[in-house]
């Protein structure tokens, strides 16, 4: 049976579905690392990449790679892919419809006979969200040459650590650097995913050619005031650590809307050991800034972080900032862009160029070979990492078909 | 042996530190109804009360009642009292200060012969802050005839309910109704209580008479937003749940210091599940708010909930306000705030009046008697509610006069 373009979409979505049911929550989707529903999901996958035709086999860290070889053995490799592991209580689509579309659109070239100049590797990568040991894009990282071997002693909430887990599902951790593409053996990276955003949704269209993986920067911040019984301590004479996290929270809201692609958020926030009738002596809180550009980042966290020096010495509160990554912004590949762009107008939509604000396994790709992503319009205002989580039928099969064109097209 | 005025400071001081040592922390202070500390304390409070010459006893709820009576048997009773119970962390005066005070002042009345007009039960109030069965003044409320026996059922944190706590301490329930006094056997209430703020501390005062306890009222607030990915999420296009109260909070802040007594506070404040990288769909805080008299405090609280309802129309999420209770403000009696301050000027300081933010067993006996409280003042800033809390051994000692002079002339 091939699955015909046109028909695309309703596969895929099939098999969303059907992934889905393999979760560490009796009600809702959830599969970190190495959970048995992440086994589970990624016996699935290959046995989906088998049935399609694929060489599949699960690698060391759990990748899923399922190869359409090239008649040409000593071909380049074009590697297609995401990532299946999820979030907590997430969406059926962020990073498994990437791997749905390129397994359908590499089975129509195998039904068809269509033989391509370079190896299409469809990957399923192990862990992208980096939920169970804090440590993202390891399976993507792994294959391009970036596997960090120090997050191996990292433990999950259990205290196991990774490399205990790895032991246990027998992997040889010395087998994990020899997953490494070497870069002269590969033709490209090319990415589809879920938006996990409003814009496509706002602008009317069903897929977008992104320009590029924003650089981001996290901090955890924590404000150390004077506590206090909530009644008897004057306003003038406060020191409410929550109150100066209040007005530094409303403070990178208002500098981030600044600039175009500039994104700031504090996503956790948290008064420990709160009450409700003593005012805070301490407040918590996180800081993601993230934009197309470094110097459009950089410059808002400088500036965020004057903010926060001048409002702790206003309130005689004081402030500790920690830096706790700060990641370059990635471009895609303009020869990518453009083909992506070609294929989107030839399936009769308007190619928008967008950049991306979440990181995505291409990151781990950019500086190896190159790199290219194709957005698809994500539903009920662009929700993502959320069981409201949506994709079209007809969106995710308008994709599969501009995937399909480009790997024709690359190939030519 | 008589502990003299002068005296009375350095021996308030030294049972408060032995007091302390009872307590559910290996490393700090806390002491919850009930708990094995609690009962402790009462026997060491009961055990030190008959020793100073009082006729001592421990009531149905745990209060430690020791009686100093008068010559005639029909007289009228005058309670001075606090409570021993504290919060978690706590420091050693709140409450206990007055307790302690009221004892040595009785000691010496009946070491030094001197009968009174009037019974003089110096009480230790088994529970006034709520910890574990969130029923604050259960002791002084069953005393002053307003114990609820709905309460009964409420549960600590293991599930336990009171009843069933009161029960295994061998209480008959049906007997904490006979506790409470009839309002015309009353000659009034007198409390000497740590301040718990910086007023008295700011203006070189070590004690001062208070006008009254402040009305409250509190709230649990929680905005609904719309959670989205960090990333991906245009500033323009977000319903941050967490800047939406964060506005609040700022908003809480300015209202309330608008006029001279009125104070508001958002104590607990959270992101449930908050991630670095997702919008906040949702957080959660408190607010109390608190002046000298229902009008401000009402005025205030209109406006806030008229703030309340502004920023979320604007920022697209909703706020579901639930008001947890509202007390009124408790005035403390003319005559008692009169004899109070004489006592004060005798003793050679100003006889500041102020208010009290906090809420106290005296708020229980307002209607049933005349009520009259004594703030000594509170080092550190004015911090109460933790270890750092202190009170000088001639502030203590300047105030356990005051009371003595109080209690003579009030039998006058």
């Amino acid at each position: 049976m091939v699955t015909a373009p046109g028909q695309f979409g309703a596969r895929i979505l099939d098999m969303a579905r059907r992934l889905a049911q393999w979760s560490e929550l009796p009600d809702g989707l959830m599969c970190t690392y190495f959970s048995s529903a992440h086994k589970a999901a990624a016996a699935q996958l290959r046995e989906w990449m088998g049935a399609a035709g694929l060489q599949a086999e699960i690698d060391a860290v759990g990748n899923v790679v399922g190869r359409y070889p090239s008649a040409a053995e000593a071909a380049r490799t074009l590697i297609v892919g995401s990532h299946y592991d999820t979030v907590a209580n997430a969406g059926q689509f962020d990073g498994r419809l990437g791997i749905l579309a390129a397994l359908v659109v590499a089975e129509h070239l195998h039904r068809t006979g269509r033989r391509l100049p370079f190896h299409l590797d469809v990957v399923g990568f192990s862990e992208e969200e980096g939920v169970r040991f804090s440590a993202p894009y390891l399976g993507s990282a792994a294959i391009a040459g970036r596997f960090d071997a120090g997050i191996l002693e990292r433990c999950d909430e259990n205290g196991t650590s990774l490399a205990a887990v790895l032991r246990e599902g027998g992997v040889d951790l010395a087998a994990i650097k020899m997953l490494a593409r070497r870069p002269d053996t590969l033709r490209g990276y090319v990415e589809l995913h879920i938006e996990q955003g409003p814009v496509l949704l706002q602008r009317g269209l069903p897929v977008g050619v992104v320009t590029g993986i924003a650089g981001s920067a996290r901090f955890r911040i924590t404000i150390h005031g004077a506590a206090g019984h909530a009644g008897t301590v004057p306003m003038s004479a406060r020191h409410d650590a929550a109150a100066a996290a209040a007005e530094i929270v409303l403070a990178v809201e208002q500098r981030c809307a600044a600039a175009a692609t500039l994104v700031g958020t504090v996503g956790q926030l948290a008064v420990p050991h709160g009450l409700i009738n003593v005012i805070p002596g301490c407040c918590e809180f996180s800081l993601d800034v993230r934009a197309g550009d470094d110097a459009t980042r950089d410059a808002a966290i400088a500036d965020i972080l004057t903010a926060i020096a001048r409002i702790a010495a206003r309130r005689g509160v004081t402030a500790d900032v920690i830096e706790l990554g700060r990641h370059a912004a990635v471009p895609c590949a303009p020869a990518m862009q453009t083909a992506l762009a070609q294929a989107v107008a030839r399936a009769g939509t308007e190619p928008l160029h967008l950049a991306s604000g979440a990181g995505h396994d291409a990151a781990m790709f950019a500086g190896v070979t190159d790199i290219g992503m194709l957005f698809v319009r994500c539903g009920n205002g662009g929700i993502s990492h959320s069981p409201l989580e949506t994709v079209t039928s007809a969106d995710a099969d308008l994709a599969a078909r501009v995937l399909l064109d480009v790997l024709v097209n690359l190939a030519k």
